[in-house]
């Protein structure tokens, strides 16, 4: 997925905030301690060490490791941590949640883990929900199922009621599983924990179905979702080659990015027409897309079309409504490039036989798969160092193989993008055989 | 799925029609051959047997088994076979052909089977597809794939046409697989047949991916279907699960019957409410399904239904549109009931999170699994030694246990249903917890 | 694989014993009643069913069908159940637990249902298990699991020291799940129940992964069985076809009934020699295995075998060793194989490249697939139905597609076998292509 | 798996060779083309980035980034390839044949792609294995298979008779695709070739199920591997946990480096004891391997163990036996395991209840799952582009998330390990509860 060639904003600042001092001897017995003076580089490629090393130290933009250090800032005997998921479900949800409990009770032998209960509402107590401990025993075999133990839900919440909540429980460190949406609310979580001048780490972990979110590369629940989705393209290729003028059309998740359609599309090599957010195109015209379909129906006689719910937004109505994280409601392209499709073939007095799939929330809530499972434990185990090491304000992720610490401002500036001139698209493009642009223009 | 107490229609008739004296010798070197007087009862229970033994031969209804006979009508050496599949795709087609083509040239060294391709239009010159030579080569993997190696198509053809089109290609053995549309076309191709005085057999494969075929029990792909629509079902339970107010909707196949639905929510045990064709419910009302639903919430919190596409027509506007096979296009009960039920709660000032999920085409679409491979053999086989023996007019079914001979006639005489009052659907009702009725009168 | 011919004595007496009069309304409220006398055909062919209208009464056999009566004989706000798992796993085990319990507490309204764990070995106190209370939730989603949730073990134990241990627990209703011996032990326990005059049902459910137990047709969980074996087999295709002089060798489940390696290889389509205890062969020889072997390496440079445990034992040294179980220890036939198969192609000078695979315990630890979830629910189901009226010494089983009770004797009696002249192997022996025989005699 | 943190031998020389000046214009009309000074960073630890800033350009090591460039060497037209693969199988090798044909073919308009059979022994005419011409139609669904469409075997051939064969099929492009062993026969044939002053470009791609060749991070496979193994350890689990003093025991695959078991125990959260060859252990004395598990057991009643097949080979007998490809012979850790397990409990006098699986070569014979498939595909992609542009000598590879391009003598000069002071291990022995060491000195 570095094929991707996501285009970096240069981080200028990758430093990571502390809660104060870590005094206390680190309880771990195994493994090795990361030097306080370790780090990554962020940009690997030739052009950029060099003129690191021109530009000064201020171009020159590392990233700190993730891992448990010597000492610890939290006294791991009186700590109390809590966790929340919240939005749309993700493969491997349960992973982190258990990584996280596994690690704070087994290694750091802290007294409390509370799981917050469907999302930030969990924290508001007119909405009545429970505060569950998490024990081990409690979580030991929750990854086998799909979607999150704590439940979720989408939306804000106030950052003050939040905070109150947390001195009300006392708990001094706090994981936020979710999207950009969540990774926002903890920076204004943590704002009010400063202002309240308390020691409170809260640490973030980046989920995103759609592999959206930068500096994640790729994010948790992705391969899953790829796997899952790979099961109804199998399908849709069956039904197209199944009947004469088939095509087998699939909808699958990515509202700004096409990394499901376009990773799944690589997956199963049976893909005609992969349709993203990133590549806008007409459907009428010489070089518009129903024609390129017409002639591959013409030449093969079936095809299969695979389509990113967000993609050709700018040939639907366009409404302004959002729902409760604030995401644009999208219009219905599956439904529209149906009607498209059957009508310009009936236009010629041809019947297509065409059989529409949207697996939709299936591919959202399998369990993770054995790959996903692992990262999912690397990141709960390394939210936990990094939080009794007094880190604060940052997110776990896997950066260039290594996992590292990011500040959280860094992954919600921007959003990652499939760009349309990279190697990786190249490959899709050439895997399906599609025009490298269906634009008349 | 004999505990579905199919209300059976005692066959007046079930002889089956022969083309002419079987003379020949079978080829076939080993196992046993069936005896021409052997035969299995249809009703199998004590008041229908001895009423028999009282009633007269008339009452006592046999199947005559499948197998191989020691004599057979044609000529293996001269023998030329076609197959045909037709309608939906249905797990296991491709276990079919192969069956019949192996059994056809490897036991009986049949010099040709041919494939006719894309359903009956395959047999029109007009529509232009190519006869395809069915070789062992060639058919020697094609189980491990989904969908008909052949292609289908739904509609009929005047049964003129493809008899011209089975004496041009000098075709005396038809396998055609299908739904009760293609039984029926069978019967007619058959008429045609007699009426021609030709010796030709035609052996149906009755095809119904919502099991609703009499006599067939259950129908192939059915086993792999439900196992396939388990994990759409599965997806709705952690959805619902994982919000606060979630409800997991699952629309499964089943025009006319609900066997999908009832049966996958077996397999699950995550179900709450199956709604079927058979047992038509209210939305409102105090016994209404909302006010069920209502309940089912207010108490846990969570619901998962799974609603078959025939359920609940009477609900919707209706159409008389019809498909190219003659079946009436559905009202679309997945999108009234999400409406409503997003309506309902609504009124009360609850946002619940329901997650609609329509698996559709990926639970016929997949390979069949260990259990339909198997049966699709035996069927397949089966029909081979039924046409060398000069049988014809008839479908391979299995029936109590024992694979046997039907009259095409039978099969398409009645639907089989599921019987509310069944021990069957009432262990769904159980696994559900859902009341035994919905309606209000 | 009612196509296995089973060869079956006739049943001399197949009504059941009840513990007393029912006299009790049931409770349930929903579907329908079995009335008293109703009964299924045992053996349904032709001749049977004459002779049988000839011959007598006492030759005509039928089955009880199982299901709910209108009486019932324990007062079920006072009966307490029981449930024992013994010997080997089997998929499904979960699936029958949860299904009594289900029953028991949601239909009966039972106070209790008690788990014992770890075999008959639970019922001595001085083993030291725990006794389980297994309420609806905690149940409710181990038929997600493979394996027992109760534990299991083999050997027996003292039919008094068991019924101390009922009458201990004041249990009126005690399920046993497991095999023959489990069945034999069962038949000790009632006969010590009789002998007390107790008021006490057995019901059985007999449990075999080499579907060898007469008179179960399959038995629960060989569905999975075989759809796991498959997996071994096409690795063993894979690495047979991936190499010169390739050979795959799977060993899979089968002590002295081979239908797990004849079922697998159908469902497969890719072995060329299935070898089972049925079917004994000579390994040298004009007509012995090894030179049917070599033909089929000259003609087509690779080969897939499966080979049941029991297999071609007259060709290892004997020992009359038993396990726990009784069960007699076998001699390793893969390890024979492979040392000679590999030794006949060296003395020619050919290095064959031979793969040999064991998916053992694999096959048999795996959750229930859908099919055998459903069969698993209807078994469990139906033992209630039969304890709540009052019958005793029974096992529950499928019979022509219909849900019997069986007395226990029965069970016991004799052992399923391939029969190698039926049309079952012959479908074997033609997807194989192997010699009908390869004796030398 | 980079958490392994493998210690690297900082590479001298990353430059890469090349036949020839390449000054053919790309024919490739879409995507980016790689400058020919583009550069990744080996090392990306700030110490590192730092000392090759302060220590000269000889210790600043990078990698020449994979991907087509806009002058090639070798005439498309003109072009003739070939492949072949060794050693023993791995997921994933259909995909990489197939996504070098389709590049070859359908990007640069190569006439004729060359498939070897059987491994280098393909090379030599008296082997008699046919040359298979690799079309796109022929490679089009081989990625749904596991193992290799083109076969393979062990062992080296004479790197003169390879040359003569290419040179007499004219071939200017050999992919070669296996082990260590096939990389340093391409190193053999290169020689050859340059001593024939020949335009002929010879591409690695490592292959190793053990994922233990250095800077192929993870190996290709690997992932689906490790999937597979889960299998088997969830079989085991279920068998220790389903019978008193119950253990399951797991071989896998690992002969010198223990990744497969540590990385499949992480994914299944459900294993006691992970042995690995880096990590020697005692059997008996108090801190041995045996102690630790007699501990365990009066615990928790049960265990499950994961052993790579190259543990503890210091305990057994050493043999100097080799096989084809020059491994070493390994002595049987799992039949040792077996017994002395059982003998410890049984001289205490408890019969352990241990079931050993050895899931061997169903774990690399399955086709690659969806991530494997993907990543074959630019390995192949990226080895046509790098051969295209003249470049010779080299292996495919991804290192810290990039494609490129690494001297094949490279990567034959160590092996991959897991460092038993990494986190990484520390993960594993925290996931298991094992003890850090099981020496007793």
């Amino acid at each position: 997925m570095k094929t991707s060639q996501e285009k970096l904003v240069a981080p200028a600042e990758t430093a990571i905030d502390r809660v104060g001092e870590a005094k206390i001897n680190n309880p771990l017995s195994l493994g090795r301690f990361v030097d306080e003076d370790e780090a990554v580089l962020v940009h690997i490629s030739r052009s950029n060490v060099e003129l690191q090393g021109k530009g000064g130290s201020k171009r020159r933009a590392f990233f700190e490791p993730a891992g448990p250090r010597s000492r610890v800032y939290y006294d791991p005997s009186k700590t109390k941590c809590a966790i929340v998921t919240c939005g749309g479900l993700c493969p491997g949800l349960n992973d982190v949640i258990r990584a996280i409990v596994m690690t704070a009770v087994h290694e750091y032998r802290v007294p409390s883990v509370l799981g917050i209960r469907f999302g930030l509402a969990g924290f508001i107590p007119e909405e009545g929900h429970d505060i569950v401990e998490l024990t081990p025993e409690r979580v030991s075999r929750i990854h086998e199922f799909g979607g999150t133990f704590l439940g979720s839900s989408r939306g804000p919440q106030d950052p003050e009621a939040i905070v109150d909540a947390l001195e009300r429980m006392n708990v001094s460190i706090l994981f936020m599983i979710g999207g950009d949406g969540t990774m926002r609310a903890a920076s204004a979580v943590i704002r009010e924990v400063v202002k309240r001048r308390l020691s409170i780490s809260v640490v973030g972990l980046p989920k995103t179905i759609d592999n959206d979110i930068d500096f994640a590369s790729p994010s948790f629940g992705f391969d899953t979702a790829v796997e899952t989705a790979t099961m109804a393209i199998k399908g849709a290729h069956v039904e197209a080659t199944g009947a004469p003028w088939g095509i087998g059309l699939v909808k699958v998740m990515g509202r700004d990015a096409g990394f499901i359609a376009a990773q799944s599309a690589l997956a199963c090599q049976a893909v005609n027409f992969v349709l993203i957010p990133e590549a806008p195109f007409d459907l009428l015209g010489e070089k518009g897309f129903l024609a390129a379909l017409d002639s591959r129906m013409k030449r093969r006689g079936n095809a299969v079309i695979v389509v990113a719910e967000g993609a050709g937004q700018d040939l639907l109505d366009q409404t302004s409504r959002t729902d409760a994280s604030g995401n644009k409601i999208l219009g219905d392209i599956g439904g529209l490039l149906k009607g498209e499709i059957l009508a310009h073939f009936k236009a010629q007095g041809i019947d297509a036989t065409l059989k529409y799939i949207d697996p939709s929330y299936i591919v959202r809530s399998v369990p993770a798969n054995a790959n996903d499972r692992i990262y999912c434990s690397f990141l709960g185990i390394n939210a936990v160092h990094a939080a009794m090491a007094g880190r604060t304000n940052l997110v776990i992720s896997r950066w260039n193989g290594r996992y590292v610490h990011i500040p959280i401002d860094l992954v919600t500036r921007g959003k990652k993008r499939i760009l349309t001139d990279s190697n990786y698209w190249r490959a899709v493009l050439e895997s399906t055989g599609q025009p490298a642009t269906m634009r008349n223009d």
